[in-house]
Formats: structure tokens, sequence, C-alpha cells
């Protein structure tokens, strides 16, 4: 595409300025992102890219109380101009004219805009352990609006049939269903990604972005995500948007006209290298630099082109569009994607920068590996050997999965307990420097479906369900789990993880949100995920209470979560029979109580017996009085 | 047996004392501990245990130039006493009295001996990388003096037909075959423990101590063992002495007539707890006291009490007893067993009070778990989250041996690579302060052998043998290892691990030392154990050199250490056939050399080629020229 620049919009521009005194700003420049900011932000730089034919050959100048353009950064590629403003606290909200000239002469002038900020925006508070967060992927949830299914343009239309196809669900989707959620008792809700993906096919999952600024059509407009945003907040739920700072998709619109040579790894080599996945090649301390490359600077997929963060502009270009979608949509919070695969100076900024302007908000990043040595490198305040030091307040907690998964599955053996895995994760607690705000799950978009996990076995799951809600951490539930979607069909299949929700679409036959065929099991289970959510907002202690647990014996373990005003013991059962459990043992925190009540059936019992008995595989949680 | 004291023993102490104006001190005095001391100490402080009949009645009091007698403690049982002197730097070296008063009135008079210090005792250089250690367990490795195989008087006598009995290996039979070791190419040599272990039965191991200063009778004298340490040295080779400060033995003197009530943990409890060997209720966050206390202050066996070094009086008696061993046998090394068991702020006191005196020496610490999160807490320079600290400079690296095993094991998957866990592993050298100076091995007394870690494959064992050489770390060999060893019979059966040395005994058909009987495969590793000692030892780039490696792939894990001299490349093949290694990949760290020399073989290879064929489940030693 450059070469075809150099040929034919030398001329383009040349006439364009021949026509007429000064030119339409929109007939030279294609895009100029941030599309526009703020006024009154905690950092007062803004570094605009502007893209048009040879915008390279012009010369910007601003004239606006409080805005000084400081720099203009000409890069290889003509067709863009980099502007570095600063806004000063004085600045006041509205549009301001950028003036493009050459050779002294005007050649155009852009307005560019300065909003004011929502008020009390930068002390937002972001998602934290009073929510429990419920994990969407859009395209699978509801289809709200059929007409926007396929649009005219796209590289790729719906097509259900298709299971990696797009399915059409939609904002309105979500938004049609914000009072189920809200009903669920959710407070918090993480979609997978809603960026346009404008790629020939597999493209509903959003990992793919082709505009960092645009809502993809598919799902709505930015309109649509702003009022998402909107009417969830007034239901007391927070929106997490799920950003990729890695890799974008190959038909982004950079891609062909990159504005410098080093804009994507690998960009001009023939012989693309793919990441090796490898983890543990940033904290090596033996790592060569070929196997480092290998995994920061190598392609997620054939059709992910891997960013160069080391490139300021880059750099500059995406953190400002992560702020930019805080402030615009009004965001509870961020989950980044691939935490670990970009530039780690390039994420630390990245979150340093978001922390700066929000102090109180969240982001929780994605390290998909099940040792927690690896996982907590990157939370804030964690002393690394290296030095190496991010603001990102939050972890996605694999390996808190991975071990509940492990213990559930685990048959008993001699000489060791079942849960010795979850209790020894849970102990490798002293590795994170705030491991109550991790955000913890039994199952994601990823990894197969809890009910699979467990092997269809509903105690089980039950089990695993009641530990996510008394553990620490930020509970998440992907949707469909509360009525036991399962992908037995293709184990590890993707897009059977990421089925489609009953109900969803108006054909449906079955519907969760009316109950409509639901079956016993799955009533059941929803009516659990609705009482524990309610359960564990209305308990502070399970929510930011002090956490002890027991070494695991006999096949049961005894986990207990209390603040000054109330204490909750958990025991978990993996013994297939009614179990006899000796209070004396847990005296230390039991403290001579002499009642509990059942959290979830309400039933009392008498502490004085010395014994409480619980059933096989089982999860009780107890309410000390 | 301490209210026989009362009723007999107060009439004997008041009978010697009305016979005669002053009483001899030994009809008195039992032991007193440490039995001698040195003057130019780092720490002026000296404590002394005192046992005998009533001896807590008496007043001490001290007159020496330097020496002054600070405190005197008088504890619950009035058999002991406790002095607490204050060595000056000017006291000289020489006896002085103690003079033991009742009403002012001289009772006795103990001499206490001070002795000079060896020349440069206090800057002794500990094992260290330049060292390879070879372990014995002192009654399985040669019988040097079968007079003393069974000792009147002692509970245990010899029984070679018992596997787990004493089979009458001892001192001399280490000493003897000194030249053997030293031909070998070993520098150090770390025994099991030699002190006295009067036990009834399986007392051949020495992990139940019944006397802190003296050697068991039945592997020699002090005086042999201060023998073994003189002619080792002579040779070049250091002593590294196993110590335990986590329990002694059931029939230890204590017993029965302790000096405290809190002398041993559940000393005087009818119900006695063992230790639940729950290491992660150390680090946990989350553990209960029950659980912590359950861990450090349960019994290790039930003829192991576990000791109160909590109590200061008991901590004072350990840490002397150590520094006393390290000054009286001219040590090169301790090796502490169970480490993390007794209290951790003893043991930091323990490490530190020794480092202090030695600030050269060596220490390594058992803490036998395959998690280097867990075990790097432990390592001198660590900064922990709860701000633990302490100064024991290395540890045994057992998670490294348990991923060789592993990955030496594993067969081939899809998307994975067999080597990957010995990578990983190592990879998580970033949490210890100083992974160079941990202990390596790829077995010893406590876990199987290593051929039958390898299912007696001799590829495999070559391969694992090698890697130990050519990693980071101190490597220790167990004896035996070096003639293929095995303990096929009885699968992780102790006594077998622990086999009598064959050789070592005056009727064995087979004997290492002469090579008689050694089948091909032993001659062959015995040559290439004894090559790659003394091509280590050759190689400082081995010792202290700067370690590299590669991500694995397709069965292939490349290693390099390097210094400003040589680079060393080694090539680990798990391929079953010939494999061709692509040059290419590893120029960062061949830098476009041109020539390879194969350290074990003297084969040249042509670098220039671009590959180089390696047999197929080999590890091959590269010298790159």
């Amino acid at each position: 595409m450059r070469s075809l620049n150099k040929i034919i919009l030398i001329p383009l521009l040349a006439l364009t300025f021949l026509m007429s005194n000064t030119a339409n700003a929109q007939d030279i420049i294609d895009r100029i992102e941030p599309t526009f900011w703020w006024v009154g932000m905690h950092n007062p730089n803004l570094q605009l890219m502007i893209h048009g034919d040879k915008i390279g050959d012009l010369n910007p100048s601003v004239s606006y109380k409080g805005v000084t353009l400081e720099q203009v950064i000409k890069v290889e590629n003509p067709n863009y101009l980099f502007i570095n403003l600063n806004i000063s606290p004085e600045a006041k909200a509205g549009s301001f004219p950028i003036e493009f000239k050459i050779d002294g002469k005007l050649v155009f002038t852009y307005k560019y805009e300065l909003k004011q900020r929502r008020k009390g925006s930068a002390e937002r508070e972001g998602f934290c352990n009073k929510d429990i967060i419920y994990l969407i992927t859009p395209d699978r949830f509801a289809n709200g609006d059929p007409s926007n299914d396929t649009v005219k343009g796209m590289r790729e239309a719906a097509d259900r049939s298709d299971k990696n196809g797009r399915h059409g669900g939609d904002i309105k989707g979500i938004i049609d269903h914000l009072d189920y959620i809200k009903d669920m008792g959710f407070t918090a809700i993480w979609v997978n990604p809603l960026l346009e993906n404008d790629m020939e096919k597999y493209s509903y999952h959003g990992y793919a972005t082709t505009d960092y600024y645009k809502i993809d059509p598919r799902f709505g407009t930015n309109n649509d995500y702003l009022r998402l945003t909107e009417e969830a907040n007034k239901k007391g739920i927070k929106i997490i948007m799920d950003m990729i700072e890695n890799h974008n998709g190959l038909f982004h619109w950079w891609t062909g006209d990159e504005p410098t040579n080093d804009w994507y790894h690998y960009q001009s080599e023939e012989k693309k290298t793919f990441t090796s996945h490898k983890k543990f090649t940033i904290p090596d301390p033996y790592a060569t630099n070929t196997d480092k490359e290998a995994y920061s600077d190598g392609w997620f997929d054939t059709i992910m082109p891997d960013l160069n963060q080391r490139n300021p502009l880059m750099a500059n270009y995406l953190i400002q569009n992560s702020i930019w979608w805080v402030e615009y949509a009004n965001l509870g919070g961020i989950r980044q994607d691939t935490y670990t695969y970009p530039d780690p100076d390039f994420m630390a900024e990245w979150s340093c920068r978001i922390m700066a302007e929000y102090p109180n908000f969240n982001i929780v990043g994605e390290e998909w590996i099940d040792q927690p040595a690896i996982v907590s490198r990157w939370q804030k305040g964690k002393i690394n050997e290296n030095g190496y030091e991010s603001c990102l307040p939050s972890l996605i907690d694999f390996p808190l999965q991975k071990a509940l998964e492990t213990a559930l599955n685990l048959e008993k053996k001699p000489y060791s307990d079942t849960f010795n895995s979850l209790y020894e994760t849970l102990a490798y607690d002293f590795l994170y420097p705030d491991p109550y705000n991790l955000v913890t799950m039994i199952d994601n978009h990823d990894i197969a479906r809890f009910y699979n996990q467990v092997n269809e076995n509903l105690d089980l799951f039950k089990m695993g369900l009641i530990y996510l809600y008394v553990t620490r951490g930020i509970p998440q539930i992907y949707y469909g789990t509360e009525i036991l979607i399962n992908n037995t069909e293709i184990p590890d299949d993707h897009s059977l993880i990421r089925t489609d929700m009953p109900g969803g679409w108006k054909s449906d036959s079955v519907n969760v949100f009316t109950e409509k065929g639901l079956t016993k099991e799955q009533k059941e289970v929803k009516d659990l995920v609705k009482k524990l959510n309610h359960f564990r907002t209305d308990n502070p202690a399970l929510q930011t209470g002090q956490l002890k647990h027991y070494v695991p014996r006999d096949e049961v373990y005894v986990l207990f979560r209390f603040d000054e005003k109330k204490k909750i013991m958990s025991i978990f059962n993996k013994n297939k029979d009614l179990t006899s459990v000796e209070l004396s043992h847990y005296q230390e925190l039991l403290e001579g109580a002499t009642k509990a009540i059942n959290a979830l059936t309400n039933e009392s019992y008498d502490l004085k017996k010395g014994t409480i008995n619980v059933e096989g595989t089982s999860a009780t949680i107890l309410i000390i009085e």
C-alpha cells in the first residue's frame, strides 16, 4: 500500500491544495487519534496520531489557551504525523483549531475537541472485593439486535450454524439482560473484547483488533457501549473492558501502511516467528536473548501481528487508547489479555499511567500459568529480584483454579490428602503482595467448563463453586456456568466452551432468563449461584475478612473467613459418606463458640456436642455464633 | 529419675561434703559442656551447662584474667547449673578454676580449659563451587576397625545380616580410603552423623544423637574424627559434618532428667504429637498456630524427641556445640539436617552465630521439598515477605534433583518437551539469592539410587550424571553411585539405598577400591565420574562461570557455562537416534566459534559445518574454541 501512495496520493494532495486556498480537513485526514480528549487529566501530555495522505509534509500549529504544541514528530511513513500537546490545568473544554501549513501557508484546519470529564471520574472505584464478576463472551450471550448480525462491508457475516462463526450476540443483548444479571447478584461484568475485529473468519472472540477506537458494528456502536455502562452503572454494576496490548488483527488499518518500520515485530521479514509461550524466559536468570525475544516478540498467531511497544509512539498510542476508554465509557475496570507477552517495561508504564489517572481503579492481568511464583511477579508491590515493578493491582488466579480442579478430581491415596494441592496453592499467597485482590474463577472463555472439569459430578461442582465464594479474592463466574453449561461434546473446544447462552436467541427452546426448559439440576445450580452471590454481598467477612485455614486431614478441609463482626467456617468434605468432624481440632478459631447456622439451609448446629456431621462430597458454610 | 534424686542424692552430696573439706569435682560433676573452649573467639560469651547431683545448690565463682562470670542461671532441675562467662580478648589459653561453694564454703574446684585456636581458624574457607562432595554413610562405607563393631555397654551390637542393623563401617574405614576418594577427584566429604546414637535398634543412620560431644564409639573416638579431618585436609579434602538441631535420641542422657520442664516439646505430656511434615505451614499467611506447632513442635519419630529451641539455654547449648565441632575438628562445612523443622528464629540465630565466627565458612541446609519457592526462603540474602532472614549460605537442591529425574523419565508428548521441567526448575533460580552456592545431587541417603531413578537405563544415568557436573551449584555424589549401586530389590528401602560399599569389608568378593569384580558398566561409570570430577576441577568455568541455557526444543536441551577464559557447551539429547543439532540457533553464545573439542572423547568438531551430530540419548560436553 505504501508504494501505491507514492504513485497516486502525492498528486492527490497537491491537487486538493491547488483547487482551493484551504482544503477540508476530512479530505486529507482520515484519522486523528485519540479521537478527542479531556481537560483536567492528571497527565497533561497528549500525543495525537494523525493519519492522512502525505500528512507528514505539513506543519501543524496550535493556538488555544492552556494548550501548547510541544513537539511535532515525523516518521518514516509520510502518511503520519505525531504531535505532542500539553494541556495545562487552565485549558477549558471546547474545540480548538490545529492549523496545518505547508511553506507557511495554511492548507487546512482541524477542530480537535477537549471534553469536560465526568464528576468524580479520577476518583472512580474499580471492581474490588465487594464485587462478583460475570464474564460474558458477547457474540454468544444474547442477540439483542438481529439487524446488526451481518454488516455490509465487513469481512465476516453471521452464521450461527458454524460453531467458530459469529452468532449474532451483541451489546443490546447484554443490556436487555442486565436485570437478570442484577437479580442473580452479580455486581460487575467483564465483557470479552468488543472492539472492531474486521477479520475474514473466526472473528467472534474479539482478540484481533482492527480499530482501537471503534466498537465492532456487529456488536453495536460506541454509543451502545456507552449506554451499556450507563444502564449497568444505574443498577450498581461495573463494566470491565477486555483490552489487548500485545497484538492486534492482521486487517488493522495500519497493516501495510505502518507509521514506522518497527511498528510491528517481524513487520518486514518474510519469516515470521510465533511466540514460544515460554513464560519462564522472563524471570529466568539464565535465559538467552534469543529465547526472551521468541517469547515477547513472536506473533501470537498468523493473523495476530505482535506490536512493538518498545517504540515510544506505539507505547503512547496504546496507553492513551486505554485511558480514553476508561474516561469515555466510564469503565469500572480493565481486564488485560496476555499481560506478560508485551515488553514488560511497557506494561509497567501502561499500568502505572492508568493507575496514576485513576488511583482507585482496578486492572486484572492475565498470566495463564499455574505457578504462583510466576504470576505473583506482576502484581503491584512485588519486590522482584531484578527490580521489576509494575502497577498492576490484580491478576487472574489461574493457579488456584488448577489446584481446585486437581483437588476435586484426585482420588485418595495413602499418606496424602486430596485437598493438599488446594491448601498449598493458597499457602503460596505469601508470594503475592495482595492476594485478596486476585480475581478467582472456576472457569472462563479459555478453559474447559467447570462441569467438565469435575466430570459432570454435581456434588463436586457444588463444592468447587462454594469454594470460590468463601476463599479470598474477587470471584468471577463465566456466563452459563450458573446452568451447568458443558463442553462435553468436544473437550477443550473453545467454540463449545463459548457456546450460546440458551434464551439469548429468540428461537431458543431453552431459556435461562425465563427458566423455560431448564433441568432440575440447572435450576438448582442457578439458585445456588444466586444465593451465594447475595450471601457474599451481604457478608463483608467473605469479601475483605481475614482468611485462616487448616491443613487438610482425613479428606476434610476447613477454611475460616472472619472480620470483627462475623466468623464463617466452611467445611469441605471429600469422603463419600457422612463424616463426623471433630470440633476440638478447630478451637483456635472457634474459640468456644456454641452455635452455628448453615448459611445455605438455615439449619442450626449445637457446637457443644463436639462434632458436626457433614454430608459426603459436600461443602458446608457455617455462620459461627 | 528426678524423684529418685530427691530421695538418694541429697544425702549423697551432703555426705561427700561432710567427709572432707573439699570434694573432688568428678565426684559431683558428671558433665560440663562445652567440654572445653577457646580464647580469641569472635563471640566473647560462653555458657556452660554443668550437670551433677544437686549441683544447683552450689554457687560457682571464677577468678582468671580476662574471664568474667557474668551470670549464674539455676533452673527447675537442681542437677543443672548454667553459668555465663565472658572471655575477653585478653584471656590467655590455659586452665582456670571454677570454684563451687555452698554458704561461702568451697566444696570443690573444677579446672576448665581454654585452648589456643588453630592459626587462620576464623578465616577458614568452607566448601564452595570449587568442590565436589562425596557423601558417605559411615556404617556402610568401610569397616576399618572390626574391633569396635560391637561396643560393650552400648544398646545395639553389630549385625551385618540385618539390613537395618549396624554393619561395622567406621571412621578408620574412611581414613583408609582417603586415597581412593582423592584419586577419584572428590575434594570434600560429607559424612552422615557420627555422634553417639546409643539407641536400641536402627541406630546406624546416626540421626538420634545421645551425646552431643562424643563420637559414637562404634565409629571411633573423638580423636579418630580429628585424625580423619587432619588426614583429609592434608590431601586437600574438606570434611563436612552432619548436624541435627531439631531432635535427638530418646536415650540421650537428658531424658528423664531434663534441665527445665520445657526442654523438649511434649516432654511431660502423655499424648505425644508427631511433626506433620507440612512445610507450607511456615510461609502460609493463613496457617493457624495449631498447624504451625504441629510442624515445628511435633516429634520427628517415636524415639526422636523434639528439642525446644525457644528455650534460650537449649538454643545456646546447640549453637555452642556446633561451633565447638567446627573449631575442634577443623571442619570445612556443616550439613544441617531437617533445617526448617526447628524454630525458624532459632535457626537464624544458629546460622548467624556460626557464620559470624567463620565468615568464609559454608553450611548447607536440608529442606526436602521440590518447590524452589519454599527452599529459597531459607537462603541468606533472601528478602522474605515476612522479614525472615537467616545466614544459611546453602541449601540442598532437591527441586533440581526431582526435575532431572522427571525430565529423564518423561516420555515425549505432543507440544511439550521432556526437558521442560529441568529448564523451568533452573529458571526458578530467580528465587534464590545465590543459586550457584546450592548443593546439587542426583541421589543421597534418603532417596532412591539414581540408577533406579532412571530405571537402570545406563544412557539416561550418564546424561543425569553429566548434567550434575555442568549445571550450577556444588555437586555431591553419594558413595557407590560411581559404581551404579542400586536399590532395585526393595524400591525406596532406606537400608538398601545405604547398602554396604563393596570392598569396605574384608570378606567382600567385589571391591570398588581395587576394581575387583566390577562389571564393565560399573567400571565405565566409575571412570566417567573420575573424569568428570577432574574435568570440573580443572575448569573454573564449570565452577563459578556464568550459566546460560536455551529453551529445550525437539528433545534437545543446550546449556552453556563460561567465564572469561573458557566456554563450555553441553548438549543433552533425548531423541533415541542420532540427532543433527542446528548451530545457527545457538549463535548468541557460540558467537561464530569455528571449532569445538569433546571434553570426554577429545573428538574435534568443525562448527563451520553449521550442525553437530549427537548420539541418541546422550550428553555431549564441548569445549568451544
